[in-house]
């Protein structure tokens, strides 16, 4: 099988297939889907070292993800390598534990490895210019921004949610249907990321419709996003015998352990207490209730994350921000306040 | 910050830095990570273009996942991520659909990225030597064996659980309880892959028990392990009121899948059915009732996975098969019959 008879295969040009193997970007998509699937199902292998001749720099994007057991960040994953692939570079993946240092990590791998970019699925919101200027490549962070750091916009690329927002609007939901006292599970509430923005919308929410935050209702789990510590936190509410009749939790894993204590404590959902979350992950489909919960674009997210990345190297692209909508999930875990 | 610097910080000698650098195997596992823990901790990068100079071949083991939303995998992935690492390789990750071929893929990709060797996570049970001879470096079946195909056992490495005995002990556990009329859904029944092999344990318990698998109480629900699939065959089940006490579901999804049906038709787990699974994923802990299930050591599966391609690598290993131990974990999805 040679180049020849995947082109005639096709019905394009030999330049047409050279063209789509050397990912150059003046071929319309469904012809490169053509020819690439052509090719797979053909077993041809491209001629790598006569690439290698014209192409002198590696074509390695570190991938670095920081906490390897939160399911969104799997199915963020998987679009990710796809589209990775699909741009004619490899993926060096790297799994980071919760209080590793993702910019650390990634300037060593840029040397060791001679990244042409990398992607952070999950960071530090707060960074400073000194610290990113480690990284002598073309970065994205995916999933979040640096809104608490010093970065200046045009400097750096991400794709997010507006996570301050999705959780303004998961609390608001519950206050619609009639909820006031609503317990808040947060892994943190001021440590400069992730927990702090969805914190600050969920009192945001609460303010904007005459409701003061109660401390009482209030419980730090922990920055981990861990189904155990969200688990824990739920019992201290119901130990201290707290008068709540909903819940929000900041992830869909951690609404069902917070689920599980309170079907333990003899409260069931949604007769007793309703719950929401944010993420959208295939399971908690199938958990029961239903999860209701604000739905992350996780395919959108990788394919963007990666677009950016892709157009940072080879277009000089910077200052790229993509802000991804959510939408509300309904499930069986909400329902209205009784009178 | 120099060798020198990290040689002192750990109070080893220079050369032993050196040979924990260039993953030597004649370091103590303690000073290993201690050395690996400093590097890291110091921001200190290996120059590797002294190191090239020396090392001709590339450092790359591809890892292909087949079925990106195989929560056990996940797990797995993790692990071998790390382990990787640790032994100074460089991972590049595909995943393929659950149809895709996994042989083909890493072929290509063994070309393309000049692999040192290939972990396929997932993959068939079935290979003939003929499909293996593309496969040019050492590979491991992780996950699964060559159990229906023809490979000699000297000429591959597997890394898997008993899948057969693990689902007799599954079904043994609930006929143990007292339960006889069990259902099975069976993603396929021959498949001559890991479904066929659960399906032959399950009969094989029910027949030492003296109990004939009854076709009404099994349901195909497709290859896929898929929760919607799932969904479906359990609702099948219940829609031709077919009389039963428990449910066997091939994976821990699955069965999360199979209890959401279960409980829409007014049956409720354990009390009217008990449901017990196999794989040991972290969410099944928090599901309503906790699942009961046969934990696959996930974290041992992706070390063993790694560390016997690194000896096929270095040490010219061949005929590696490690089976792996499951165990029970008990949890609220199952009781006894009643009378």
């Amino acid at each position: 099988m040679t180049i020849k008879d995947i082109a005639k295969a096709c019905g394009v040009s030999v330049s047409t297939v050279s063209r789509v193997l050397n990912n150059r970007p003046d071929v319309s998509e469904p012809v490169r889907r053509k020819v690439l699937d052509a090719v797979e199902a053909s077993g041809y292998i491209p001629n790598d070292s006569a690439r290698d001749l014209v192409r002198s720099r590696s074509d390695a994007l570190g991938v670095v993800v920081r906490g390897s057991g939160n399911l969104f960040f799997s199915a963020v994953l998987k679009t990710v390598a796809r589209e990775i692939d699909r741009a004619g570079y490899t993926m060096v993946l790297r799994y980071i534990g919760e209080d590793d240092d993702e910019v650390k990590t990634g300037a060593f791998l840029e040397r060791e490895k001679k990244l042409r970019g990398l992607l952070f699925l999950g960071g530090r919101f707060d960074y400073t210019p000194a610290e990113l200027a480690t990284i002598g490549v073309p970065y994205v962070c995916c999933s979040y921004t640096n809104c608490f750091g010093s970065l200046a916009e045009e400097d750096y690329c991400s794709v997010s949610i507006d996570d301050q927002l999705t959780a303004y609007r998961a609390v608001e939901r519950l206050i619609e249907l009639g909820h006031r006292r609503i317990a808040v599970l947060a892994p943190s509430l001021d440590d400069r990321s992730i927990s702090e923005l969805r914190y600050k919308g969920a009192c945001a929410a609460l303010w904007d419709h005459g409701i003061e935050p109660d401390p009482e209702l209030i419980e730090v789990t922990g920055g981990c996003f861990d189904m155990p510590d969200t688990y824990e936190g739920m019992c201290r509410i119901l130990n201290r015998g707290a008068d709540f009749t909903a819940v929000f939790a900041f992830s869909d894993t951690t609404a069902i352990a917070a689920m599980k204590a309170l079907e333990e404590h003899g409260r069931r959902v949604p007769e007793d207490c309703s719950v929401i979350a944010i993420d959208g992950i295939a399971v908690s489909e199938y958990v029961s209730p239903t999860l209701t919960t604000m739905v992350q674009p996780a395919e959108e997210m990788g394919r963007e994350g990666v677009r950016i990345l892709v157009d940072s190297i080879e277009k000089g692209q910077r200052g790229c921000h993509v802000v991804l909508p959510t939408r509300l999930r309904p499930g069986g875990s909400v329902r209205p306040a009784s009178k």
